[in-house]
């Protein structure tokens, strides 16, 4: 066998057949978690797998608990209205979990008379926010996008000579992260003087951008002043989702020095529904992009391990639609494509340093990789970049042009890992919507 | 009457003595809200309220529930191991349950015997976080902090040219907030090369400092996309609190550029166990200390009543003590006062500012001040301003000097409002120690 265990043979099939079709996304070999509830119910969200065009219904399932150990453990703490009691179980307890879910969805399994009730149609619920976000934190792992940015900023020296030995990050705010199907009215603030020492400008942001990440769940996590190894740090992951991390271009211009971006990015962030364990993604495994030549980093964020398969190759696409294009039935329109294999620094990098200090991690606490722009045109993870600040307006193909967001606009953001031979395993998306500013009260 | 409510008459007494003795902190006048537990037992937390030497346990009251309409659903809300959901309700709720605490409190109540079995010596009780803090938002509302921290990266143009027009904030960590007692060891992390394009260097901060502010506890908080004009914005302000934001000045100085500090911060953070709320502070009003000849602030920032009275006149204290001087017993050493009436941003203004956007707060969110310093030499809030960057060491009486924080230094931060005729309010204490950096598994 060449697959790193059981739950990655590619032949595995699942009784579920649209699990069984060609790049559905959700075979038996990504088994991604999420909380659901059916659609049109007020009950409180509960803890489910994805399986092709289904979910299972883990809160039901583990009150008939047919597992043992670890994975019934797990199961057990999987009657909740979040998935923190399970992220704050060990690696152990979700690798066993997902061998026992394994089993059971594939061909064969004599839990298929059990489980055939616990399944819900993806087409009839609602997907919630699969945990309590106790603090998130959002990093820079992107040197194409930090050198992109930079340019605009000081053309001689865009990368700062902090960056390769830093993986640079900042708190974010936690209590505006929503899940896909968001929508936010564009927000207010203040903007640079036109002219300097004047007076700012004050209105709706007219620089509203997107922003191409993934983000990682902190599964268990460490107390205060216990800092995490780097050869312990992918114990803390729990998973993956995908992320936009909205930003308001003009009011971070004026509002970033010198304590970094505030109100340009915590009126929203949204988050894909489902996350993806690194069990799931084991077989895209990677060396981290750090070009030869470069400063190894320093001890504590660096390990042989993490230099051979540090990273993950991951796909990554923007889509934008607008109100004309859906008025036209339009398909949405392609931005980027990019790939989390370019990322300079690895989310085991990002928590040893994030814990080095002593600052403790929590479960469910995400990480927010930062824009994922690749090295190449057509991989800008932003508009900021792709229309170069503005000057180069995107070219729709149903005839209107952008230079940032606009009004009604949809930002789709989707994450799939793809290789000969095994089937695709996605990350689900994540939508957005603006909506037009509220300016009744100003 | 002069006095703005009845819980204001300086006249007031206790039948609790120790309450009304002078300067005690904790008169009839103030009740400060806390959560609570017996010393040496592992209950759960539950709301008090503080009274002379006293703590009235509020979770028990609340199950013979004495009190009438808005006064008893918020004492209700004290059945709770924190005070988020008394937070959650509104400054009605707040102030009848005062009102009814104050007629309960004052002589000749006829609750008294109700009482009494209720009471707990603050001697024989450890008193805990008070709210879960969803958020932590720091601000920098000290143009004195902000100019002189500003001249030493920049001697010609200190503050940056946004100071008098926006509220500098950023987010902070959660996790790491602790109660009054905290104990962290000293920080680990990256510091800037010795010579430009080298190698950081690495190891425990040797630049570590405290920072002296206010914590402003949010009530009811928004809905996303909801913004709160300033005249509305004191209704979002359940309390103030005493924050230490302890600051490893070297590994700032290497990781802030371009998104602000980030483990310079979040190692920890330490608040007094005590909330003490707006109506317990009305009568220390005063109007804001922006200069004439500054600019007025934009609207959204601006109103009549928040340039009258929106600031509050809070003395403040920094004290020191170090192992040497607690093996001598000698007084801890006072650092630095201040006041926190010279800040140049309103508490009202910074929850306007926040929410602007349409960024959601929660109750039990925490924004700091930012560093209290004043605009004359001995009202430093952080050691990097009172030892100029480390330059002119602090002479301490028993024969030490200090530049920034050693191993085992204690640094206690206090607040209080006293004036002719009224009674002392106590904002409590909030003490911190420095242990040894955990280096073992370097």
């Amino acid at each position: 066998m060449s697959f790193l265990n059981e739950t990655h043979d590619p032949s595995l099939q699942s009784w579920i057949e649209s699990a069984n079709l060609p790049d559905n996304g959700f075979p038996v070999q990504n088994l991604p978690f999420g909380v659901f509830r059916p659609t049109g119910t007020t009950e409180g969200f509960r803890p489910c797998v994805g399986i092709g065009d289904k979910v299972l219904d883990l809160a039901a399932l583990s009150s008939t608990n047919p597992f043992q150990a670890e994975a019934a453990e797990a199961l057990a703490a999987c009657m909740s209205t979040t998935l923190n009691r399970l992220m704050a179980l060990t690696p152990a307890h979700w690798s066993a979990l997902r061998l026992a879910l394994s089993r059971a969805l594939r061909k064969g399994s004599d839990l298929q008379k059990l489980i055939e009730p616990l399944l819900y149609n993806q087409a009839s619920i609602d997907l919630g926010l699969p945990a309590t976000i106790s603090d998130y934190t959002d990093f820079y792992i992107s040197i194409h996008h930090a050198t992109a940015v930079g340019r605009q900023f000081r053309p001689d020296n865009p990368l700062l000579p902090n960056y390769k030995w830093i993986p640079i990050g900042y708190h974010g705010r936690a209590s505006t992260i929503g899940v896909s199907g968001q929508t936010f009215p564009r927000p207010i603030g203040q903007t640079r003087p036109v002219t300097e020492g004047g007076q700012p400008g004050f209105g709706p942001s007219t620089r509203l951008d997107y922003e191409l990440e993934l983000g990682i769940f902190i599964g268990q996590g460490n107390e205060a002043g216990k800092r995490v190894p780097l050869r312990q740090a992918e114990s803390c992951v729990f998973g993956f989702c995908v992320l936009n991390d909205w930003s308001a271009r003009d009011l971070q211009a004026w509002e970033y020095q010198p304590l970094g971006p505030f109100l340009a990015k915590n009126f929203a962030s949204t988050i894909s529904p489902w996350v993806i364990t690194l069990d799931a993604l084991a077989p895209f495994r990677t060396a981290p992009a750090r070009p030869t030549g470069d400063p190894q980093p320093l001890p504590y964020l660096d390990s042989v391990g993490n230099r051979e398969y540090g990273a993950f190759e991951v796909e990554l696409e923007v889509l934008l639609s607008t109100r004309l294009s859906r008025e036209q039935e339009q398909a949405p329109f392609m931005l980027a494509r990019s790939n989390f294999r370019d990322a300079y620094w690895t989310a085991a990098q990002l928590v040893a340093h994030h814990t080095v200090n002593g600052c403790s991690l929590r479960p469910g606490d995400l990480l927010g990789t930062g824009t994922l722009s690749g090295p190449h045109a057509g991989q800008e993870g932003s508009l900021l970049e792709t229309t170069q600040g503005g000057k180069k307006p995107v070219q729709l193909p149903w005839g209107e042009e952008r230079t940032f967001l606009q009004d009604h606009d949809e930002v789709t953001l989707k994450a799939f890992c793809r290789k000969p031979g095994y089937p695709m395993i996605s990350l689900g998306a994540c939508s957005g919507r603006v909506l037009p500013a509220l300016i009744d009260d100003l």
